[in-house]
């Protein structure tokens, strides 16, 4: 099942008395990844005795209140936002996954997609097991728990990666003990930090700076990571030669002001308006993005240009993203609401309209009619990612292939089908030097159809490696 | 974990258009027996292909709407009431218990309490095996899906109930067909009829009635019923040489209008009237109940001992059931804006005052201390039911031993206690003359502290019947 | 528009500081006056400086909330709880009906009907007066206020009565005074208390008893009471030789265990039974009440005829009165859920069925109908009031004339069409011997046409007092 | 009552049937003007019949459904969102102000406050008026019913006028036809405009340009408009020989997309960075906002200083403004989760920090705090408004005098107190060459301490016209 998530884990020190600190942290650094998903949440703590959680359909907000968060006494916490792209919007599904087991309690907040859920979920099935959702975390916590009643934690996690193909960026705990763990191949983000005296894992950077905490690094892909209170111990498990960042995460998912892998996503989109502006060059009068997703490529688009920035969209800042709510009539409703035309701005201009992407195309359709309608006299559309040719299986909700306008029209036809006057994307080299990374180190499955891992019906820019390869976990 | 429940599960002919008719006859027969259980209430429906559930705290009219109901189309479900008196009125424990398996979906519906739930659990964790919620329902859905992936449904069911000690009356559906299931003994009640050409079982036949269908039959102690839309198949499984039939339910806890194990409970309680002015003769002038649930005895108290029924108490109608309510709190405020005396009735009267039980004595006593300040001369308590000792491990919430003012106290103790002129409580030979039955035939536990099967610390009447003797499912 | 209401009123002593302890008991007064409305409810206070309250529709527990009614200070408070029968069921129309004038705070809580409010609103148009709800108590605030900007409360009350036709029993407080005003017929009831060193002005003496207080007396009809803390003034200010109480209080409309001008209004109701047994006698088996508003009527008849008193119908105690919820569809559903036969009760027997009155007959054929079904070989049907025939303007939600049955169908065609074997109605005689009452001491204007105020297009008994004869205030 | 608040107005032409495309339609208005209150709101619709309407508290998207919205049938119709800074946040005083009459019924939005409320509403309540709300709008409503009894309505409305003292903008139905009615100083800003054949008045164009419609014009200073479907009669009625725009509105209030009296919002504040920039020049490395409402205004800086724009702080989109958000606890812990600093973009550098205003100082003194933790080895603060000395009395919820830093401290206090390196405020003069404004032409009270109208305890710069000129109506 197809989800964008965010996840978030925090531990306090053992020495210092229960109380609820955990769970306002855990509000506090999932109101800060929101964006990563809206449509339900949860927050689970463990005082070392027993689980307590709230779980909801709804935005962070909507779901806690002062009370409820008040009687989530626990040192150790993890959290968790969601928005599901399969009509199961329900309850059953909303994370943590929390079960109890001979060993006593885990929860699992899981960001990312398995590519083998189902292959995994019937083998457990012929072993009599059963399911209550629908979701891939709930066989992540099947195959922990048969690890756990017979090794470590570590180990158990190990053996549980082993059988994983896919992305799982994962917060748990288990009874008093934290773990960050990230599939080998980093696709989905994951970093942790200093709070508060403790240490928090999260899917963003932002997170940590909302708890006022110091980012200590990216979990590295293949490690998993313990958390005691204070100290931490790093095992690297897998081992890819070559990581596969997504590369959506920096285009569109996260926030500008996250640092991901190294990389502050604000300077990548700076960078990739740069790019674009040298790789598609047009006389224009005025370089106005689309909000809010498109601004920073814009300005960086605009210094490379020496071309005036001059914003021709407004955003009605109480409505949220298009992208992330389900239903195309709530799409369709959204654009016209949330987005408004500055005719001064663009009455009789040339205008450069710089957006971060084209999925379906139907919204910059209705933009680019928009601005056409308030008199611009010229419209190039500048895209700050390649086409997007091939669905992603690996956490990024984008449409099927069939939705994807690229993925069956050539490049003067979208540029027709949205009405442009012309139409330029950013290549994938671009990309990368706006990254100023390799192309190999990146997931650029929905760029070019090659997907890192095996993905049945689809291409594999190269085996993955073995799965008996995997560390046994030692102390990195 | 303790809990009063009702349950509901009804199937329509296979021929028959998939509709929303068996989610909305649930949701009718639910609120017939919403007295079983107040804290909360699920319905789950199956269309052949996947299951759709609504489940919630709350009553059944705040749980469920037009519009949800509408949307749960299939021709088989099952649902259910409860009310927990342990903490945990999580919304993780509400029932039914919806699972999948490999072989499809299993839902389960239970009212009861198991026994050895504890040690059963402990060795499904052995086996690695992982709960989501706190309910002995899951134990028995993850029992019976160890089994299904190996035997037919009704051998499967067989095998678990070999393993489960305690009271379980099941609706069960797993996949397109119905199940009844009821413990060996029979402990809580459980029918079946005919509803809209195809077939209902129900906890309480008043259930049936208010679906406009027909009762067929009490399931038996030990039965297993498959129903398939309009016909149905017997199992007998379980071969107790005696039943144990809940005795509360009878005195407390059913509507007078049910008809359980073939007998009417309000004639039963009209007998227990009678039978008590039998053993407790007193000169008075009125008989008065304590609304509602002692109305019945009253009249039959008074019809025996010819003296004048006369209401000196009036129930508020928009206040729910004292002893459903969770927490001590909430009681006490309840008694005072619940019950009202009506002075000119009391006023200077010898008053014969008939309740169906003492539990706490708590209520008791505040009503006997309104009852006074209203002006009577002489109160005698006449409870229709023996002085309960011992709780209750089989279904009623009852309380603890140390809280039964009866299991600590002499008879003239909680007379004192209770502020009474004088207290005839029911003998249990008149309880079983009014039930017309068997004290060996009925589960006396909670009045003799002797319980039908064995419980830890707790003495046994007599052994439970060697497991293995079970029978093998056969059409009976 | 009409309506049915219940009003309550508290003051405590002026010495006592300002607390909550009047929004609470007012709170347990409306919970106990529930039955009269259930449709919105509404609770102010005045702390001396300014008014704060709640409003809401719903029933009292789904209104407030423990938060909420503890920011309610003051040390003076008057409550609500309304039933509209005009679809109008909106939140502006909820009282109490709060404003503000020259002279402060003044709060409205009116259970009653005008019969010439559309005239003084009228008028009170003409003067540039605005109005923001439909209620009839709207325009009592506005004559009120043109009165206190010249006038003492006490002559601002008696002028305004002198314009008032129809039904008003009024909880006001104005400032930090509570006053008590009944109409010169006393249609509806109204007394009032002490109550924990204050006093209380309620709709009927169960909130008295709720609030652990004591019932000084009815408030007489014309009678205006003024309530400084501790101690009260009494008013006579409009001078009826005959008081007009409405029947139908006593027949169906109020709580058994209330005292209503004097009158226990159980032993009304079984005096009525009695009364009833004698004017029709029939051959019967058992009789058997519909409940819950037939069971006292039911008693006395038993006992007067002698005959076995056997309940033959049980009402699901989770669902509310038919007669109070709105809307024709929710009145057929409710029946079925509501009620359901004993059929074991009733199965071969000659059935005596009592009930309070018949409406529009539908609910007694389903009723009847039911009873026939579970096997009763005869059914007859027994009234505890005269027939229906004409429409009440003053205060109780009947029907249209066009709906009441009675209004336009023999006692022949009636026992017909509710399919009843006999059908029997208390004379009017009989009903005023059971209220040991002269008809022309109480409004009958139902049950004969004539009304004791004129009403445009129906007859009067007799002409009101004209209205300059109003008293000038003094204590009486 | 301080409240800041957004009006609309919609008619559709009376030929078309009845229909609920109003209320959609105000819905939409309402949500495009959310920014202007975000506390409660309200619609109202009429069929030439009768009014209907739904008010609640909280955003629109939570008050309106589609269902409930769905049942407002009417071609005429107001809506209103409101932000109230006194802390009587309560459904009474929620608008639109709906009220019958003689002659019918009046709805009025109203956005604005009246000097005189007070004095008027005692004069009303002399006259023995009541009120049941605290809000202005119900005076006016007084006052104009008080005339059309007597007047037409232009008349009406010109009578009123002239009564009032201070800001108003008016979106008024009287029965089926929809007034528009701006003060004489035009304080706040009223736009009209074409849509779907019909006509729409609201506070901001951007509402309109939401709608599909086409802006007009302003509703000039002391003009009343009658729209009547398709066409409309301006009346010029108050004659005020210089305007009093609200200056706010331009720096920080409205939507920079919105066109007010006759000037983008944007460009003026894009000028007033220019101006800025100009009259407070600094050497520094990078122009960075306080985003949302410094974006603008530090392009234009950025612009003018050939410095780089590079954005140090990113803003949660998941949470709403601080400005607007009642209670200081709930401004404090706002500001940590909205917003976080960019470390890369700000570490090592010299950053001139832009903001709208500055108006207590504390939420300024956090971010500073924050951008020096993040590295800043410069922060210059560069304000785009003067600052602000007074209150404001005509319609912006600033602060008390107390509360506003700058009444009470020197720029050098400020600037320490902030922890800035320097400070440096746009000068009157620069702000009205931004405005291309004469300081005469609009309302800077809260910069000078001197009002447009008189106000007790403060100066004003001139007399208002004396009342009686104020113009008959006729069609201008």
């Amino acid at each position: 099942m197809k989800e964008e998530c965010g996840v978030a884990g925090i531990i306090l020190p053992g020495d210092r008395p229960q109380s609820n600190t955990v769970a306002f942290k855990l509000y506090y650094a999932l109101y800060a990844l929101q964006h990563r998903g809206q449509e339900s949440t949860g927050i689970t703590v463990h005082d070392g005795k027993s689980p307590k959680s709230i779980k909801g359909m709804g935005l962070v907000p909507d779901v806690y209140n002062k009370d409820s968060l008040g009687r989530l006494i626990g040192n150790i916490g993890v959290g968790h936002v969601r928005y599901s792209t399969t009509g199961g919007s329900k309850l059953e599904n909303c994370q943590p996954f929390i079960l109890k087991f001979k060993g006593g309690t885990v929860a699992i907040a899981h960001n990312g997609n398995l590519i083998n859920a189902k292959a995994l979920k019937d083998e457990l099935e012929c072993e009599g097991r059963i399911f209550v959702s629908d979701s891939d975390t709930e066989v992540i916590g099947h195959l922990l728990v048969k690890e756990l009643i017979k090794h470590e934690p570590v180990e158990s996690i190990r053996n549980v990666m082993r059988k994983l193909v896919g992305s799982y960026s994962l917060a748990i705990y288990i009874n008093s003990a934290l773990y960050a763990v990230r599939d080998p191949f980093g696709f989905k983000p994951l970093c942790f930090g200093e709070v508060d005296g403790g240490h928090a894992v999260v899917s963003e950077s932002v997170a940590l700076d909302t708890l006022n905490g110091t980012l200590t690094r990216d979990v590295r892909p293949g490690e998993v990571i313990v958390f005691n209170g204070s100290s931490f111990e790093s095992h690297q498990i897998g081992n890819e030669p070559h990581p596969a960042h997504c590369v959506f995460e920096f285009i569109y998912f996260a926030r500008p002001d996250s640092v991901i892998d190294g990389k502050l996503v604000y300077k990548v989109r700076e960078s990739i308006g740069r790019e674009l502006a040298r790789e598609h060059q047009v006389e224009a009068d005025i370089i106005s993005p689309v909000p809010d997703s498109g601004i920073t490529s814009a300005i960086g688009y605009a210094r490379e240009s020496g071309t005036k920035y001059l914003e021709g969209l407004m955003k009605n800042r109480y409505i949220g993203r298009t992208f992330i709510l389900p239903g195309q009539e709530l799409r369709e409703t959204a654009v016209r609401l949330k987005m408004n035309t500055i005719q001064d701005n663009i009455k009789g201009k040339r205008v450069v309209l710089v957006d971060d992407s084209i999925v379906r195309g139907t919204t910059s359709r209705r933009i680019i009619d928009m601005i056409r309608k308030a008199g611009a006299s010229e419209i190039h559309a500048r895209v700050g990612s390649p086409a997007i040719i091939a669905p992603c299986y690996l956490g990024i909700d984008m449409a099927t292939r069939q939705e994807l306008i690229a993925s069956y029209k050539s490049i003067k036809e979208v540029e027709s089908l949205i009405n442009a006057d012309s139409l330029g994307y950013l290549s994938i080299e671009g990309l990368m030097r706006a990254l100023e990374c390799n192309k190999n180190d990146m997931c650029v499955g929905c760029l070019t159809g090659e997907y890192p891992v095996e993905i049945p019906g689809e291409n594999c820019r190269k085996k993955q490696t073995h799965l008996d390869d995997f560390n046994k976990p030692k102390i990195s």
